[in-house]
């Protein structure tokens, strides 16, 4: 099948740049949310993902206005999904919300549209079935599309073997790097081999072996890369890794959100709190003389 | 204490990089091994870092000629020994070996000589004591020397405190980023996290979530690096890895160890044998549209 028409569920954070990578690679694309202000917030920052990707010479000017020109943003779901392809769906965190969604746009879509979620941290069989659609269904996972582009196909059990390789196609259109799960996985390939660095970094440091800048720079060090562990959790965010952490049920993952709850208890959330591990605006980790 | 004289104990892979390390940092250098063929190897391997560092333009010409001079390769303990202000053992990874080497030289170096040892897998606890010193010996491990410049300095429990500045002092001399352990800890800082990662890794396979170079796409593309915690595994060696999986009681590393262990008896033993997880010398994960 060729796929021509895109719906964006959610227009956050990651469904805008889901949505302006569509675009950019020659869709039409619909990105729906139920505020006005979340569409308004969705445009603004396309046009600074667009300014970006100027600066960076990846689009040329005047590209800009053409690729703009391919988005509607609505209010109206019968709008936003009118003859989509396809549905990547980004609303807010939340299985209730998901379920609901999901059921509001099994009733609409027209019957070729492909079904996929963004969800991070729960499993599309989880509201698959609120569709109706269950095996046109799928988890296609993006993770920050420009910077980081990856893109996890994970089919639950009920998933249509067909979807696949139309996903991996489609993934492969959006500029991304396919990856396929066999099976469903919390925290699909990536998030599941983070969880564990972070893992053994905060065990590291609960089980007082190291302080925090010499477990970062061990790692920064030794692989060249710009953060290390707990760096990557101040980015994240502290709230998020504890959400990931706290049910964790080994006797390590329990000391660590542990130990995150005692920065969240005081605010520091990591970067976008101002404090977490490290202060920002400017981290001792990205000081000129931290790897000395 | 001011530090001029070092000696090296085994003139193999490490031991040669630290010696030579040593000499470009302005210290004499002693390098001891109990085979010529060794030290033959060892200035062999010197020349080759040599010429390495001159065409990266990291040494002048003519600067070598001087590096070398100041490198004086022996087979007489006493001779390696003499005047030594640190020691620095990169004997072969052997407890008895250990042992023995460090009464040795426990028994014939000066009084004001420190006591290091690179040993990658064990405590230096396990053999401090025979140096007859061991307030005088911490554990000062180098990762490779010239790419990965990080130096562990971990106190066994009788490591005199005093040494801990003075380590961290001589390994910023040697052009390394000295991290602290506050206690002994098996893999240190990094490998300790390298090994929650390569055991994710192991467990997404073993599970059959998802294939080794999905698993390592996931990893390189998200994190812009060269490789994968598979082709790190091959560069490491399976049989290392094993040695260090097999002994682990959780599930996960009882079915990864078991999953290397097919590798190894087929001869597989990563990029050394050829083969590993890929094959060698054009690994797949190196071509060019691994992460397209
Ligand atoms: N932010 C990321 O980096 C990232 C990465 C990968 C996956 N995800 C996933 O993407 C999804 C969205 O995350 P986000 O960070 O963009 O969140 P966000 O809070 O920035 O955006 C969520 C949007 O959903 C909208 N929304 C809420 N209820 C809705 C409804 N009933 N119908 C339509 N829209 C509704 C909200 O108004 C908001 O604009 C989550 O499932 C998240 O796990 C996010
Ligand atoms: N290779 C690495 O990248 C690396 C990194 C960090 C730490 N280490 C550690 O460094 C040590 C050496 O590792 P390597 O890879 O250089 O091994 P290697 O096999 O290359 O070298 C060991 C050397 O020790 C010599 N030797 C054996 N018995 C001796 C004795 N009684 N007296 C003096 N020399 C003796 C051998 O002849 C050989 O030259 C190990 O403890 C290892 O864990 C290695």
């Amino acid at each position: 099948m060729s796929i021509k028409n895109s719906c964006i569920l959610g227009a956050g954070t990651l469904g805008s740049r889901v949505a302006l990578q569509s675009s950019i690679s020659g869709f039409h694309v619909r990105v729906y949310d139920v505020q006005q202000k979340s569409l308004d917030f969705s445009l603004n920052t396309m046009q600074k993902i667009l300014h970006q990707l100027h600066k960076s010479g990846q689009i040329s000017k005047g590209q800009d206005l053409d690729i703009l020109s391919r988005i509607k943003f609505t209010l109206d779901p019968l709008e936003a999904v009118e003859d989509a392809d396809f549905i990547n769906e980004s609303v807010t965190e939340d299985v209730d919300i998901k379920k609901k969604v999901w059921k509001q746009f099994g009733e609409i879509a027209p019957e070729k549209t492909i079904f996929t979620t963004n969800t991070s941290y729960m499993l599309a069989s989880m509201f698959a079935e609120d569709s109706g659609r269950p095996e046109r269904f799928c988890a296609f996972h993006f993770h920050d599309v420009f910077y980081s582009r990856v893109v996890d196909i994970m089919p639950h059990p009920t998933t249509d073997p067909a979807l696949i390789p139309i996903l991996e196609d489609l993934g492969r259109k959006l500029n991304q790097v396919p990856v396929i799960l066999k099976k469903e996985n919390p925290g699909y390939i990536f998030n599941t081999m983070l969880m564990a660095l972070i893992g053994a970094a905060g065990k590291l440091l609960t089980g007082e072996v190291a302080s925090i800048e010499d477990i970062d720079k061990s790692w920064m060090v030794n692989f060249h890369m710009p953060m290390g562990p707990f760096g990557i959790l101040d980015s994240i965010g502290l709230d998020t890794a504890w959400h990931v952490t706290h049910k964790m049920p080994d006797r390590a993952s329990v000391a660590f959100a542990a130990l995150l709850k005692t920065y969240i208890d005081q605010g520091k959330l990591g970067e976008k709190s101002g404090e977490g591990f490290y202060q920002y605006p400017n981290p001792r980790y990205k000081a000129q003389d931290f790897v000395k």
